[in-house]
């Protein structure tokens, strides 16, 4: 099963955007930091001037819909985990950045908006807000029975961080010589339910059912385990400057997200061996007889997060992570050559 | 034709945000500029402690979708103009608490995206942000076939702005003696179009039809003009500090806004004869036997911005948004007693 016959064609997705960045660019002045393919945006905050350290001089923001990850949340009676969900999303695409939450905002519309989903919705959203720390700025409901299928919902959402200008990751600082951490993953996340969803019609089981080598765990509680947020353990690191370049693996899989934060004439070199994948994402290949490099460009594969850093820093910036409650594995390094990332394939 | 029949349901609505308040208060601190029922929120920027004049120590945002125009607006080949629109309705919902646009993110979805959909609606989007002053700072594309109806597609954004705290409209300042100016809409703006399409559908008439009343104007021209972004003329009034509110008339019409941003022991009294009702809104009330209380709590009948001064202001204030451009009435003034908006109706 390729991604595209489940429904989304990556490839069409990014041509689109690709040609609809001429217009965006028309609208661009001198404040806004060059981000090539950001996970978020950032422009200058009017009359700022301040330089002192920590002075919040730069807005980042980013907007993202959870995607079909809420339908199979619906099946299963965890809406408001799914909504949960897509703040850590938006928050780990600020933290990539090296920008902390402020604020979010919500969207939510259904062809008839009931109540108790869109009830249970703003309750996940507003847990995952607290824990954070970002404010549950506003929100708005939409009915529109025109647009949306019966009985489904689209949840879409804004976090606006900010940073001081001497925080900001910006892709430029990622050097040949450099490691590659991985932090694990604890699932999807928030991609890939498109196909995860195809996958499991076709398997003949249920989200109760156990998961295929996953030791007891059903394979609902695998497919909606909570999108992980990494700035509690992440954010404390960055102050301490180790840090050169950080990648949230969202569509596209590990290297197409790596690749973003890479300087012209840095090439990163993942082994795909150093973790181990995690069961789901085992099955989802097998039972879905999917070929590897459609895997590795649609799903985390148990790497949630990529570190770019020194490789004097590693040691240390690992032990912290660890300490913290990641876990950690060093997956790659970074060489010289032409911008891109490469798969190391068994010797 | 009530409103709720032709598929919102906007009492149903109300109750489910008057119970989500309580999840979204759960996340709000002290830097939350309290707004009741404000059109956007306001959150103080970190570190901020600058207090002169134009500093911008606040952050306002708010998000929305552009709803049901976008339906008619395809149909009428001018989905462009819709997306424009969007960024006009948030820009006015930023600019009643008296806030200036810096940023805006999009969001559009479909079951499959169709590349030359997106692009106008990018590049509407991106028009109407060079004329607002925003930049187009990010911008996310989503296919859902489980979620969305064949060809039709949803667009949301959120818009972000500053203000000073000495800035802020926080539906505070209105008081008996005021004056109530009303500038007029260009349309419906962006609300009350699913009502709209309804009435169309049924009235036999085309979108190339000549419009009821309408002087020779198309049925389509009518229900599709733009949006009115009033920070043109209203910003530069706004730093005189001769306003006490502004009410962006949107869902739930002019009674509906402008209640929002009055403080108790204050009630509006407008007169519905103090403007010309424009022949759209007499030709789809007459069309779509809509009872008088719907046809004001639903559409904005020629008033799309209402502005809340002092007495010996008014004059001064219309004149200059008249000269400006504005078309200006005096609608009504404000009373003691209790807070609401009331309708004189003929004597």
């Amino acid at each position: 099963m390729r991604y595209r016959d489940a429904g989304v064609d990556v490839g069409r997705a990014d041509a689109i955007k690709a040609r609809i960045a001429r217009a965006v660019d028309s609208t661009w002045g001198e404040g806004v930091q060059p981000l090539p393919g950001g996970f978020a945006g950032v422009v200058s905050w009017p009359g700022g001037g301040r330089t002192g350290p920590g002075d919040a001089s730069l807005v980042a923001a980013t907007l993202d819909g959870v995607g079909s990850k809420l339908e199979l949340a619906r099946a299963a009676g965890r809406l408001g985990e799914a909504a949960s969900d897509l703040v850590y999303h938006c928050a780990n695409d600020l933290l990539v950045h090296g920008a902390r939450p402020l604020a979010f905002l919500d969207y939510v519309a259904q062809a008839r908006l009931e109540p108790a989903v869109v009830l249970e919705l703003v309750e996940g959203l507003a847990r995952a807000c607290r824990e954070v720390g970002a404010v549950l700025l506003g929100g708005e409901t939409a009915e529109m029975p025109d647009t949306y299928r019966p009985g489904v919902a689209d949840l879409v959402g804004c976090m606006i961080g900010w940073l001081s200008g001497e925080q900001l990751l910006d892709g430029r600082a990622a050097r040949a010589g450099d490691v590659v951490l991985g932090l694990a993953s604890s699932g999807l996340h928030t991609n890939g339910y498109t196909l995860a969803r195809r996958v499991l019609e076709g398997s003949g089981l249920g989200l109760g059912d156990p998961l295929p080598g996953g030791g007891g765990e059903r394979v609902g509680e695998a497919l909606l385990e909570a999108h992980r947020w990494y700035g509690r353990t992440l954010a404390p690191v960055l102050e301490t400057r180790g840090v050169h370049a950080l990648a949230h693996v969202t569509g596209g899989g590990l290297a197409g997200n790596l690749v973003r934060v890479l300087p012209d004439g840095c090439r990163a070199r993942i082994d795909p061996r150093a973790w181990p994948r995690p069961p789901l994402f085992r099955w989802l290949i097998e039972a879905g007889d999917i070929p590897e490099d459609d895997a590795r460009a649609t799903f985390n594969l148990g790497i949630g997060m990529a570190v770019v850093c020194a490789s004097a820093d590693a040691g240390r910036l690992a032990g912290t992570l660890r300490a913290g409650g990641e876990t950690v594995h060093v997956i790659g390094d970074v060489a010289a050559g032409a911008r891109g990332v490469e798969w190391s394939e068994a010797p």
